[in-house]
């Protein structure tokens, strides 16, 4: 069903896509303004990228300012910038003015020096210092993804005059169900809907309908620490408030979405030592030049392990079977250090700002954790390899080894990644190659270590 | 700004927790209701969760049934469980009538069959027959996830008559702001919100006001599919159609930030080998066992790589050099190989079926990607090698192994997690760890192959 359900709507688009070259070639484009209202921005922009290029500006033309508008922001920043080059100056003024204020901050993010004063240069003075003020918030903050477009009343309001100034200020307002109430003082003391003016009588005062005790953000306010309280209070959008406590704009649930996606992406990235921006579309060269960086690095520690290996070298030429067992030492610290640092990873968010009493319990819990998984694997590993090269003492050096590396990795996926937030390092610095590497160097030490302490009774 | 916020919240929480105590020792806690209304669902979840367990049903007794019902659905399912168990019959009754069905059925799913049997017995005959159709759909499917507290009007409806039914429904529905337009099928044709209803004036047909070309789903499309169509579409809720295309429910976008979140967890549980139900609360014996059954097969499958060690045990002996870099060559396929796996586990969405010639243009592009990392890779160490050991045919075999042993690991990475999906084999199997583990077993074999063949050259 689903595949015939969306095949059509495919189907659909690739008529419409059609239709307009015909009409753009025939010159009537202009009369397909209609059909295109019915259509959402994304659909549009799957059609705007098939297009022929020289198709493009008539079809734009075609297009109501708002629809453009949000048409655009469904494009790649790259895309859209060309696509804000090739419109008139006063369609592009238009175009800029309409757009979500914070989408715009981002891609003027994007944009050369020169194209974004030209692009500022063009807009209206009040729009033009809404984005400037915006673009100072950093991108990953409540302020850098919050909207000015949202709609307020006062308490006293009647429903009626709220009903009027909606009607008044639609144009410039999104499609979010939440109005927000202010005091004098520009502060958020209330909360009500479209919904609530729709079931109330006219003359009821809004301080009636309004919800008190609003979730509120300050501007610096990392965005996944936002994206969580809408996660948790059910949100479709949130008041962003400045120091004063004044509203200064409004983030909705759309632009959580995107964040929850981001933020889900950093995290694999953490872990696997890759770039987010490779995909299945990346160039071959794109994608080795965004993964070689890492993996320089951590051939040269690579090569460090083979170095403590030349040091014991006296001991493993004494007793040869010790190498048979270190891929299973090094990769079995290597993952439960992954293991570990997946769990911080998960667990590590802005608003989870551990303290040292928080620490300390994790750290403990991975102890336990780490020495009962150390116990279970080492003595397994002990029988196994003691009867495999019939050696009670062999057997009883990696199963020993085992356990001190399995408790080390443990600890060192868990303390590092939380020593680097701590010290405001960027955590993509633990990725999970580097735990494993780092834990391959651990764990050959320990191990050859312990080997050359025993080896008379290993010989 | 943040944590000042936040925490007077939370103090405010706190407080309220000492009130109710008090007020339920006082005999007075009925008199608390209307301060109770002010609150959030997850908030009063949270007092809940504080109070002492003596105070609880008092509490309980104070709340509305719609504001009890939403605060359960913000419990753990246990406890939400446990709190049903303690309310009277007929309360009871009263808010499983009133829960969302979606996240009822998903309740019922944990419960035991005797405690599902009651429950379901009190409940109203039309709510029971809702949730156990819900209950049919896979927890993961649109049909899983969706409610019927919608609200639809026949196009034909004028705005008053629609505002009208709207306040006649308005206990049973959701404050969801999407209304549908139906056609005597049931059929989804039109969409419209309670924003268009106090932007338009009462007379105007809804016709006139909704939008076409809504985008739906199937009952049995996967959720995650659902929730990127959110992400397209800008969506705060999408209607469920059935075989026939009569709408069956809606899914709403606070189910969709749950999956977005559950997905990416499920993401990261497959690149480290970690249970996602393992976080820094649980406990340690808990943890080591649901990593244990991972590690102990990944124990067994590094032992193989040692008896592949021993098979080349001659080759080694003569040149125990060999072992310094068994280290390095072993660690690097495993973090190309993590590497490749990390992009193919994002891009593997269930929207994105892959078919034959997508999944070769991948093949030919991971293929060069390891090609010109192994190059980058191999010439670097077989330098450092020749130079550090003083011979050019040490550094020659070790460089072409680290070639050799990268595109094996890219291509690793790759097939394994593509054939799982193709095969519909549950993709947690080709996690990080096995692909390391493999990994170790191809290079060791690879890199000892080469250097037995060459053995003449390197003593």
């Amino acid at each position: 069903m689903h595949d015939i359900e969306m095949r059509s709507r495919e189907q659909d688009l690739h008529h419409l896509t059609l239709s307009i070259e015909d009409a753009v070639r025939r010159g009537s484009i202009e009369q397909m303004h209609d059909e295109f209202e019915e259509w959402e921005a994304y659909d549009l922009a799957t059609i705007y990228l098939t297009l022929n290029e020289a198709y493009r500006p008539r079809f734009m033309d075609a297009l109501d300012t708002e629809l453009l508008a949000d048409m655009l922001s469904e494009l790649e920043p790259r895309v859209e910038i060309e696509a804000l080059y090739i419109l008139s100056k006063d369609r592009a003024a238009q175009v800029l003015n309409r757009m979500d204020n914070d989408d715009l901050a981002d891609l003027m993010g994007e944009m050369t020096d020169e194209v974004r004063e030209y692009m500022l240069s063009i807009m209206e003075a009040s729009e033009r210092e809404t984005v400037r003020e915006l673009m100072n918030y950093g991108p990953e903050t409540a302020g850098g993804i919050m909207t000015n477009r949202y709609v307020w009343f006062y308490a006293k309001y009647t429903v009626r005059e709220a009903v009027e100034k909606v009607k008044h200020f639609a144009d410039l307002t999104n499609d979010v169900q939440d109005l927000y109430v202010l005091n004098e003082n520009k502060e958020v003391i209330g909360l009500t809907t479209y919904r609530d003016l729709v079931l109330a009588s006219d003359t009821e005062l809004i301080e009636h309908l309004m919800r008190e005790n609003v979730v509120k953000v300050s501007a610096d306010m990392d965005q996944e620490a936002v994206a969580h309280l809408f996660e948790q209070y059910d949100l479709v959008s949130i008041p962003v408030e400045n120091t004063a406590g004044k509203l200064i704009g409004v983030v909705t649930f759309d632009d959580v979405l995107d964040v929850l996606r981001e933020e889900a992406d950093e995290d694999i990235n953490k872990l696997a030592g890759t770039d987010k921006t490779i995909d299945f579309n990346t160039h071959f060269l794109t994608a080795a030049k965004r993964r070689l960086p890492w993996l320089i690095m951590l051939l040269f520690l690579g090569l460090l392990s083979g170095s403590i290996i030349s040091i014991f070298q006296g001991t493993l030429s004494q007793v040869v079977a010790l190498t048979f067992f270190m891929p299973m030492i090094a990769g079995m610290t290597g993952n439960t250090g992954t293991q570990s640092l997946a769990v911080v990873i998960r667990g590590l968010t802005p608003q989870n700002k551990m303290n040292g009493g928080a620490i300390l319990r994790l750290l403990w819990r991975e102890l336990r954790v780490g020495l009962t998984i150390g116990a279970v694997c080492g003595i397994s590993v002990a029988l196994v390899a003691g009867i495999w090269q019939s050696s009670f003492a062999l057997g009883a050096v990696i199963g020993f080894s085992l356990i001190l590396t399995i408790v080390i990795g443990t600890m060192a996926g868990t303390i590092i990644p939380v020593l680097l937030h701590k010290l405001k390092i960027d955590p993509a610095v633990a990725s999970g190659p580097l735990i494993t590497t780092l834990n391959d160097l651990f764990s050959l030490t320990v191990y050859f270590g312990t080997a050359t302490l025993f080896i008379s009774y290993l010989v």
